[in-house]
C-alpha cells in the first residue's frame, strides 16, 4: 500500500451570525469567526478542521499550510515539530484572542490543534474508521451536552432583536432554559456569569431550580469574583451547582477558594495548557479540568489530559467557543473516546443558525449527539455553505474576537469584570 | 469497506535458555517463559503480541482468548472492559510473578497488553502502517539500547558453561562489558546489582568508568539497599551514573534518598502502575520512570505514561525482563514514537539464542534496532522456531518464575537481599 500524502492545504476564514451573548469582558459581536482547514491528499482523501480566526492565527495557520504539502498525515510529532518550527520564525504578534479572556502563552497547541484533527480525519477515512476508533474507540453512542445559557441583549444594537430575546433578569433566564430544553432536550444546564453582582447571578441560578429541580446545572462567572465573594456563593449555591467553573482569577486565587468549601471548582482559564497540571494539582487548586481540543493541542493531546484527570481523580468536562460542525463532529468523537469524560460537554451549538458541514449527521436529540459512524470525523463540507459564511467574513469587517473593544462602542464606560466583586 | 473482526484466538506458551543470571531475589531459572499472542481477524490478518507466561498469567489469558472473537481490533476500551470483566469472575490466584521482584496489585493491565499491543498490530496491517505511526509518528529511525550486564556463574549447576563464563567479580564484569559491546556497539550500559555488599557493586561500576570511560552507566540493585547506604553509594557514583535505579525499596524510602543526594534516581519497581506517580510525584521520590508496555497496560498507555513524564518534567527510560522479538519489536515502535524517550532501552535480548520471529527485521547495530518499516509491528512468527519453543516449554519443567526457589534449590540458606545492605 502506497502512503498518501498532503498535497494540498486550503485554509477558509468563516464568518457567521452570533447573538450579543454578555460575559466577563464585554459582549459577543455580530459576527463569529472560524477558520476551516482542509487537508487534500494525493490519493484525493479529503481532512477537515476547525479553529480560531483571528488575524494574526489566521497568519500563523497559512505558514503552517505553506510548509506541509509532502507531509505524511500519520507523522503527527513530525507536524508538531513543523509547527515549532514555523512559529519559532515568526517575530511579535498576539494569537487567537478568546475576546480577552484568556491569557495563552503559546500559540503552538492551538495552531497545531486542527492540522491534527484532520490528519486524523485522513487516517481515518483511508482506513475506514471513525476517528473515534483512532482513539481507543467510542464508550458511548452518543455524547451528552449542557444547554448553555447566556445574559444577553435582544439584539445587537442598531440590529433587529433575535429569536433569542432579552435575558437579563432570572425570569428570562429561565425562559431561555426552558427554549433550550424544549428544542434540544439538554440534560443539564450552565449559565455564563460574571456580568450581574453575584446576588443576582445567584438568584438566576435558583430560580433554574426552581423551574428545573432535578437538572444538574453550573455557574461560569470566568473569575469574576474575590476569593471571599466566591466563598460566599459557594455557600448559597452548595448542593445546587454540580461545579463552579472559574470563580476567581488564578491557581492560587482557585486554590484559595478550594480549601474552603466542598462545591468542586472547574476550570478552562487558570489550566489551560499542560505545563499549568502540575501547579494546580500540587495545590489541590481544582477538581475539574475542561478539556477543549482546539485550545490543548489537538484530540491525541486532550486524550492525554483524560487520562492525567483519571490518574489524579479529577473531573473532566468539556470547554466551548462560538463553533461550527467540523469542531462538533471532533468534539463528539473525543468525547465518545474518552471514558472518564463524565459530565455533559459545554457547547455554544444552539446560538447559531449557520453552518459548513452538510445536513444529516450532526444532530441534537435528548441533548445529546450520536457519534458519527462513518470514516473519519463523519462529516462532509456543504461548499455552498462554506462559500457563504467566506464571503459573509470578507463582508462583516470584524477580523478578531473583542467582546470588550465592541462593548465599548456600546457602553464607552465599560471595563471588564474579572475579580470585580 | 466492511471492518474486520477477530475471529480466533491462539496463546502459545513458549521457553527458551536463560543463563544464571544473579539478582536481587535469587537467580534465573535455565528456562524463561513467554507466551504469544495471536490475533487472527476474519480477513486474513495476524496480530501478534507477547507476554509473560507463568502459570497463573496463562489462565487469565486463555480466558480473554476465550471471550475475544468477534471483538472489532479498533475497539481497545471494549478490550479493557472485556479484560476487567474477565478478571472480575476469577478467584484467587497470584499472576505474573516477575521472580518475587515485584508486587503487582492488579492483573488488569498485564493481561491486556499483549492483546493490545496484538490489536494495535492488526490496525497497522490493515491500514499499511507501523505501529509507530499509530502512536504519532516515529521520532527517530533507530532506538538506542543499553547493554544489560549481570552477575552471573560460568553455567547452570548441573548444566556446561555458557558461552558468556563466569562474571562475580568487577574483572569479569567488565570482560562482560567489552563482550557486549563488541558484539552489540551498545553505548550504554547497565549493571544489575543487590547481588553482592555494595562496596562491590560500586567497584564494579568504577571498573567499568576506567574501562568505558565516556559511556554512560547506570547500576540497579533492586531495591538492596538502606536509605543510609543508598545515599553512600550515591556519593560514592555522583558523577559516574547517569542514575541509580530503585537503590531502596518504596516511594517514602526513595524520597528520603532523593532528598539527600542530586544523583537522578530511576524506578521500575516503587511507581510501575499509573495509582503511584501521584504520591511519588508529590513527595518528589523518582527522576526517572522505567515504562514498560507489558506491565503498564500496553503501548497506548505506555505513551500516556511519557506523557505524564514530560509533562511533569521527569525523564523517562524503558525497563526489559526477558523477552523475545515480538516484544522487541513493539518496544522499538513504542521508543521510536515517544520524543521524551531520551535514556537508552534496557533489553535482556542479547543474552537469549531463540527466538520466534522471522529472521531479518530486528537486528542490532551500533547498539541500536532499526524501527520497522512494515505494516503493524513489522515482525512475522517463524512457526517451526514458535513449535520448538513451545515444545521446549512442555519439556523444561518450568511453569513460573521463581528466582527465589531455584536459587534455594543450590543455595538451600539463600534470603532475597532486599533493603539487605
Amino acid at each position: 500500500m502506497s502512503r498518501s500524502r498532503i498535497s494540498r492545504v486550503v485554509v477558509t476564514p468563516v464568518a457567521f451570525g452570533d447573538p450579543p451573548l454578555l460575559n466577563v469582558v464585554g459582549v459577543h459581536q455580530p459576527y463569529a469567526l472560524r477558520a476551516i482547514v482542509e487537508l487534500h491528499t494525493d490519493s484525493g482523501l479529503l481532512g477537515l478542521g476547525e479553529t480560531y480566526a483571528d488575524e494574526a492565527h489566521l497568519a500563523r495557520l497559512d505558514a503552517v499550510a505553506t510548509a506541509l504539502p509532502g507531509h505524511d498525515p500519520y507523522d503527527l510529532h513530525g507536524l508538531r515539530r513543523l509547527v515549532t518550527d514555523v512559529r519559532g520564525r515568526e517575530v511579535g504578534g498576539g494569537g487567537a484572542s478568546f475576546g480577552g479572556m484568556l491569557d495563552v502563552d503559546s500559540a503552538v497547541d492551538t495552531v497545531y490543534s486542527p492540522f491534527e484533527v484532520a490528519s486524523l480525519d485522513l487516517q481515518g477515512r483511508e482506513a475506514g474508521v471513525p476517528v473515534s476508533d483512532l482513539l481507543g474507540g467510542a464508550v458511548r453512542e452518543r455524547v451528552p451536552f449542557s444547554g448553555y445559557l447566556f445574559y444577553k441583549w435582544a439584539g445587537h444594537p442598531g440590529h433587529a432583536d433575535d429569536a433569542w430575546g432579552e435575558a437579563l433578569t432570572p425570569e428570562q433566564v429561565v425562559a431561555q432554559a426552558h427554549r433550550m430544553v424544549d428544542g434540544w432536550g439538554f440534560g443539564s444546564l450552565k449559565l455564563k456569569g460574571g456580568v450581574f453582582p453575584p446576588e443576582e447571578e445567584c438568584a438566576a441560578i435558583e430560580a433554574l431550580r426552581d423551574a428545573f429541580p432535578e437538572m444538574p446545572l453550573r455557574l461560569d462567572p470566568n473569575g469574576a469574583w474575590t476569593v471571599e465573594t466566591s466563598l460566599e456563593v459557594a455557600s448559597r449555591l452548595a448542593g445546587v451547582v454540580e461545579y463552579l467553573e472559574d470563580p476567581t482569577p488564578g491557581i492560587e486565587g482557585m486554590a484559595a477558594v478550594a480549601a474552603g468549601t466542598d462545591v468542586p471548582l472547574a476550570t478552562n482559564m487558570c489550566v489551560i495548557a499542560m505545563e499549568h497540571l502540575p501547579p494546580a494539582i500540587a495545590q489541590d487548586a481544582v477538581q475539574v479540568v475542561l478539556s477543549d481540543h482546539h485550545l490543548w493541542g489537538g484530540l491525541r493531546k486532550s486524550a492525554l489530559l483524560g487520562g492525567i484527570t483519571d490518574v489524579w481523580g479529577l473531573g473532566l468536562s468539556m470547554h466551548s467557543n462560538s463553533h461550527l460542525g467540523v469542531s462538533l463532529a471532533a468534539m463528539v468523537h473525543l468525547a465518545a473516546a474518552t471514558p472518564n469524560l463524565t459530565y455533559a460537554c459545554d457547547t455554544h451549538y444552539p446560538w447559531k443558525t449557520q453552518d459548513v458541514v452538510a445536513d444529516g449527521v450532526l444532530s441534537f436529540s435528548g441533548g445529546s449527539v450520536a457519534v458519527p459512524t462513518g470514516p473519519g470525523l463523519g462529516v462532509d463540507l456543504d461548499r455552498d455553505a462554506l462559500g457563504e459564511l467566506h464571503e459573509l467574513y470578507l463582508s462583516c469587517g470584524v477580523r478578531r474576537r473583542e467582546d470588550t473593544v465592541y462593548m465599548r462602542s456600546i457602553e464607552p464606560g465599560f471595563t471588564p469584570n474579572t475579580s470585580r466583586w
